[in-house]
């Protein structure tokens, strides 16, 4: 099997790729380093590891070298692609319509003319909107997401649904990912935190009134996650991934962070429930499904941030 | 008032814009005339109407002509365009992401940098999925669109009802329209049909079964709608569009289409319930919220489509 990956030289997509190429798969990653940077690609790996760095739009200008790439292999597509930058996409709508919706219309062009086993979309939670933290099963009804990001998602997933209705000869999983954490840390709060504290500020302020709650899962747990759900025989399943807790608070979270880089820091916290317009404060994900078919992150929200707070450590020595 | 029209020089466009001219209105045209014929144009109204030929996404490297034409004026936004080649938006999901919601988005850049007073989108019946005939009020919760035309036609809804959750000064209309007819015929079953007729074919092939069932709607009738609801005192309101009735059978459509142009050839039906992949076969739609209002059409279903082949042999002559 060979991989596609859109988005390979971001923070999950890098993640994987390093995964796949340990088992020995060959990769083409899809990427136009517009949130990524080339020194996060696993190196050393040869001709297993090949990059495209386009714009994931012009796919179709590019086909000729998919095609010899593939040389009649069998195809995994996986969709990691989106804007990753969710304040910049707050304000402008062009960017989750161009980064995150866009880059799902480039893959749909790709497996409609490259016979493809397995697609795999990596959604998000942010579909669901504002539950306040009620911890919802995939098959809900009434997602109504309160950010251009979460809408853009969620067309995605549509699309992807309504395309491979007609199309019965791929696998397809819909993965709706939690706080996603670990290195290299590219975006988010963990990120944006710790770079503030590394100036020891006197002050560090913090988006939002620090109780916004959130699952977060370890990047390699995520990637157990999928590929094992990957496996079992089902043609078209969605899943959410997450902790097997309901997540904890960003004030947890800064105090750890201040704790660890800037002790003499004091953490001043805003006045609104949610971090910037379009922040869901509170949310949880039921991941029965999932662990119904096997899936057990060695991580819980807690322990995962302190390993990556750890590996941050370790990474500036 | 100023009117920015996107699509402007399309079917529906020009209809309105003829409309608004009369009473007095200064229009600008935003259109690419992707699907549109520039002799449709409303012609004769010298510096009321003025034309920017440019992708809508490009809007934004056209704000200075923007400026300049609103001269500080109040403005009503009119997001009228679409791909509307909905067979060629069947097979490849570029063409409605970029013609149908991508036009969307164009049209909330300029909401963004320009003062506006009233947006209306046209939304389309499309966006509810396949109902089988169930005429259904504008609160409906469970859209399922069965085309990549009426998934991007419901995101764009949900981008604008996301959009002005967070600015109060405008008013807002979203009107969800039926199959509209009127001159200058640009697409649909009854351009199709004619078309095919005009040459005096043995056999004229009608996709479908026949009994796909639809309201159509007389253009004026639907201009006159939109017109008087955007009158009324609320700020964010969604409205269906159509007629009293609950449509008509293609059937009956291609019947009067072939006795009135070519009465030898005989008619041979498919065999699926559907037009097309993405082909709602019957709909209807409960107008009881705009009649509430007072919207009452001159023309039922079957008389506008009567009236339309009327007007399409005197266009002949």
């Amino acid at each position: 099997v060979k991989h596609i990956v859109f988005g390979g030289a971001g923070f999950i997509g890098t993640n994987l790729c390093r995964r796949l190429l340990k088992t020995g798969s060959s990769i083409l990653i899809v990427d136009n380093f517009s949130n990524s940077n080339p020194k996060n690609l696993p190196n050393s790996f040869g001709e297993s590891l090949n990059v495209l760095n386009v714009d994931a739009l012009d796919i179709h200008n590019n086909f000729e070298a998919i095609e010899t790439f593939l040389d009649n292999d069998s195809l995994t597509v996986w969709q990691l692609a989106a804007n990753s930058d969710i304040i910049k996409g707050v304000d402008d709508p062009v960017v989750d319509y161009r980064d995150t919706l866009g880059t799902t219309i480039a893959s749909l062009q790709l497996v409609r003319n490259f016979a493809t086993d397995t697609f795999v979309f990596s959604s998000s939670s942010a579909i669901y909107g504002d539950l306040k933290g009620l911890p919802v099963t995939e098959d809900f009804q009434k997602c109504l997401p309160i950010s251009n990001y979460g809408l853009m998602k969620l067309a995605s997933e549509q699309l992807i649904e309504l395309h491979f209705s007609f199309v019965n000869s791929t696998k397809v999983r819909i993965y709706r990912f939690p706080n996603v954490i670990g290195l290299p840390l590219t975006h988010g709060v963990i990120k944006d935190l710790q770079r503030k504290l590394m100036t020891k500020p006197t002050f560090l302020d913090v988006l939002g009134d620090g109780n916004q709650t959130k699952p977060f899962m370890y990047v390699e747990d995520l990637i157990d996650a999928m590929l094992a759900l990957n496996d079992i025989e089902s043609n078209f399943e969605i899943f959410n991934i997450g902790p097997e807790d309901q997540g904890i608070a960003i004030r947890q979270v800064a105090e750890q962070l201040r704790n660890r880089f800037s002790p003499g820091t004091e953490i001043r916290y805003g006045s609104s429930q949610s971090g910037w317009q379009g922040d869901v404060p509170i949310y949880a994900l039921n991941t029965s499904k999932s662990r119904g078919f096997g899936v057990k992150p060695m991580f819980d929200s807690s322990t995962a941030v302190k390993k990556v707070i750890e590996e941050i450590e370790n990474s500036l020595k």
